[in-house]
């Protein structure tokens, strides 16, 4: 019976040797490498930051935010770099839920099973 | 080097073993088997949910179901089988947020190492 610890361990050293993260550390180094892209990626990312914390903290966003929102998003979608880092980071997203519907599955099994 | 597929499966199969699954699925399978703790820990999951559906949706919470789920929770912690449900589950938290920070390192890692 494989220790808990142990296996998580085998399984991060697995995730970082993965194309997915490995294509995902690439496209990210290349974004930081290069002044303009940095900038860019980070101003979408403090905005969307920005926006998720006031819809968590139930305030109202105005329409001026959505479509300043809006534009970051479309001026990163048009940086090659950058959509291919947004692109990696999807990839390696599905990986981790498929990792992580795996190992939730006795909780799944558990709290289902009884439902009815 | 292992196959994420396989040790995610290894991991799964750990989780299902440890102490921590096993004395929840206990404490679970205790109280729906008791039709009195069955529909009071119910009772007490869907005040939760109804709750956090309201909250994510920006929806007002009034005083009235404020004071409902306070009272909620004051009667499934005076019962001793939910109450030791409630603790297994909490217990098997950490352990799931420990295995989730083990595996998302390399991720915390790349996105950590460029802050400063
Ligand atoms: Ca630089
Ligand atoms: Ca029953």
């Amino acid at each position: 019976m494989a220790n808990i610890q142990d296996s998580a361990q085998q399984l991060e050293e697995a995730i970082r040797n993965s194309d997915e993260f490995q294509n995902l550390k690439q496209a990210y180094e290349t974004v930081m490498a290069d002044e303009v892209a940095k900038k860019m990626f980070e101003d979408f990312r403090n905005t969307q930051i920005e926006l998720q914390e006031k819809q968590m903290q139930g305030q109202e966003i105005t329409e001026e935010e959505i479509e300043k929102a809006r534009k970051v998003v479309e001026t990163v979608q048009q940086h090659d770099q950058i959509s291919k880092l947004m692109e990696q980071e999807q990839n390696l997203n599905v990986l981790i839920n498929d990792i992580s519907k795996t190992i939730t599955k006795p909780l799944e099994e558990l709290y289902g099973a009884q439902e009815q």
